[in-house]
């Protein structure tokens, strides 16, 4: 993550992958005010055995493409919303990549977002983590399921008292 | 993708995976005009062996989201640019998924970097792939590179005569 | 609608309904996490005998064209206003439908105009609706009137106090 | 309409009437320009036998809300997109209605998809024309399914030469 | 003005044209809510002895433009900020009109400045209220004057403290 | 105008007050390539014998709110369409002016709106240019009713294909 | 600054400036309310020996623009965010001016920035200051180091509790 | 710059700097696509003399950003303006830095007032240049000053005529 400051939104990633098992790292490092650190970690990344890398970054939120141009693993963008223009400018910094090196980017502040679409790609060659992925969908069907059922049988007035 | 006026965009994606060896089908399928083509495609996709989905579409573009909800294989989403719009609702439509379906979203109209992302996705857990993406990493630089000193050396007026 | 969240906005619709004393049902059903309930509500609403859905949703808001695109019954679409983006994506995602399938739009979460707009529609077969309707112009208009009076008798100074 | 150069627009929604045997009127009155032609067609509207009122307008659209204003007809709204703002000022000066007087608003443009919302809202309590619609749907379904299958088969490259 | 949640912002103009000793009335009357209201307000404004009309409201703001379209008088309008789309909607609903109907609009929420605009126009032929514009501005710029020195002599960090 | 490509637009204005016999100069004054020429202009206007200014200009468009800040004659901004931007940033710059120093704003490229408005203003004082407005008004309106009756009698294709 | 409610803002590159300690004044001089103040103090800018103009303003903004246009120092804007808007007026009114006139335009609200780029312009010719830069880059740099390694250290779960 | 097909934008700067006989070199050096490239030139900038770096990229507009994060000299953003959102994107991407590191940004495409930028901070220390800007300020304003006479002799049509 581009900052600390960004801590709440990345450990929701953590949160998931933890979740399911797949060990992470997270680290801090700014694209803008320790380029280098960020530059080492993006070009060590593939031998140190990192498979896909999340970057999340506001405002001017190179992160996630500055990363992107270092590697060949796929690199995992949230824009993170910052205090002005309510994360339009991380969203369209960390999407609008140039031909030639692309930046998977997820919603603004989608931290969780961006934990599950890592388990997805590993879960192309994972049977196992298919199979908790798929349980994990059904399960959070059926959850949508039975709050619009309770709904349905308390009526909205009794539902939003509780 | 939704409609095959979406097609030249996709088309870039397609040459990329062709470019690279790796076996694509291609298919229109609305999400909105034939939502049940749509769902069968999504739903039977990774039985069918798909391991990844690209999926573009503009406007109130529903079509990645959709096949999202369906599958647990990654889908990535190319927000293609309508008449309206600058291609902001295709992209905000794409992108801001609620919390447990995630897209993977490139830039607007972007064709070739969605069929890039694919294949750094694959290389993931395939060798070959992965040199070939690091090669054609190589050889992108050094093009801008070449670019670069023939500027330098022709000058501006004489490079832009050209 | 497509998150309990969503209730507080769509209470007002209900609320409308009952006011006007028009039978309704309200359910939870995501088009991204509980796609198959989604699709099994919209599928068998006509037969079930509705006749008009109202649909509500935020960010990426698909559940009123996924709706539309699964019935013929008119579908009323609430674009919900998430934390990000000021409600603008929820808006888009929920009005620029492709040709074939259109959704009607209200204002960004305008549940009560949803409600009403629904009572139009019925309206136009339903004699004693449409004299219910009309006296609620008649009422709506006269309350503006007596504010407006009571503000030019008062002038703004005391009327703020109050 | 609330300009003979919106008609090109407009005209889309006649053409789906046209098809679907549905009776209408086409006529130009400006909001603006022309206030009270236009608050005479809205007020007269019900008592002339109107069923549903489509208005479109762009810039400071403010036809499909004068014309809600003074009926209690469903009004479908059409954002007519001007040279300026890309449709987003006609867009946001349609939707976003008071409470109690809403627009039915299809997207920017989307003369077609105003017909089609008023056939829908018609074929609430006519059976002929429900029928009418739902073959409309297979037809445009089906005709998806071909366009797919043609590209499926022909690959992209020869698809694009046509 | 619209409605009077609006009336904070539209008092702002009242104590301008007070402190100028401008006689003026203050009114509720929605261009949606209470049409046939705001359309005897308009058509009657010239021959009432009104001068310039001030018409505030927000969202589909069409107070402004739908008095504009039913006198010659110049109609000032203020986009009024609402909870969604932070003043855009109104602003552009507001100034965008037709060519034939002006509304001279004033920034969101800009209540003073709607009500000193009115006095300017009015100045033209008021040689007493000009003299008294005169002397405002010159009072307004010596304000700014002794901040500036304020601060000048204190330094930022007393004078933030104060 | 801030430059003579502004021309086309400030043009509409002229011909406008040509139309209605009123006496008008047209100059260019960038506010911030010749900023002394636009400083005098705006200071000297009122002594000149001007009654109003209108200034357009685009991009950061501070003309019209640096004249209006140097004169108390009423200042009518029109906001020009450059390149980029749409216009946003052309009307933005206009239109939010701070408290103190009102703009009255007209739409995009409204030249001959600004016009208008200024002739509006005008006849609050002149009885004759009151009636030329009023007639004016009438002859709109009647175009629009003619234009109207011939779409409604020839039916849109006939009037399409003329 | 063009008002004093600017000032927190304007602080931050007060701070940055004594930190590196370099000579600066501070005042306020609104382009709108005191337009001969802000013109006396940018034409005479130059001959009291300034060397750097950092002016900040929201809405309209104007004061960078107006600084700019008299005088050929440089000058640095900073788009102060206002109640409306989000910024994007103050951002768009800096920095698209004219071909002729630049303003250094940094991000919103980014006081520290602004001074930070003074410094940088003026170590252009200042090895003093060059040397400070640098050392100061280094420990930023430090500092998110040091902040990573903490958070990798503790995990997320901690870092979050402190 | 990030692109040959920025040259027609970066050109501008250049023919600024050759006119008033400043040295500069001209360079293509993605950020993303050629990342080593664009950090070694950086990096090196300072020790081979440079004094100011113009960088000019779209869409995800990195290339200032990152530059500004490697070097202490002062970096010139230039935001250019892409297929796609209308410049917005790359303006957002470049303005909008961390606190930190700033980039001097100009207007979109404003290719040639970054030169004249790069002058006005290279004649705080350059009296030659300083009066060479002076002259070419006073030049500017004499062209406007012509242009307005010219405008206002021949009248509006005359002068579209040309």
């Amino acid at each position: 993550m581009g900052s600390d400051s960004d801590l709440e939104i990345m450990a929701e990633a953590a949160k998931v992958l933890e979740e399911f098992g797949i060990a992470y790292e997270i680290k801090v490092a700014s694209a803008h005010r320790s380029p280098e650190l960020a530059r080492k970690y993006a070009t060590t990344a593939k031998t140190r055995g990192l498979k896909i890398i999340i970057a999340g970054a506001g405002g001017a939120a190179h992160l996630a493409g500055v990363t992107a141009s270092l590697t060949i693993l796929p690199v995992i963008g949230i824009p993170i919303k910052t205090k002005n223009m309510d994360g339009l400018d991380s969203l369209l910094s960390t999407v609008n990549m140039p031909p030639g090196v692309p930046v998977a980017t997820v919603g603004i502040n989608a931290g969780k977002n961006a934990g599950l679409l890592a388990l997805q790609i590993l879960a192309i060659s994972n049977k196992n983590l298919e199979e908790k992925l798929t349980a994990h969908r059904k399960k959070m069907s059926a959850e949508v399921e039975v709050k619009g059922e309770k709904l349905f049988n308390l009526g909205y007035k009794k539902y939003l008292e509780k």
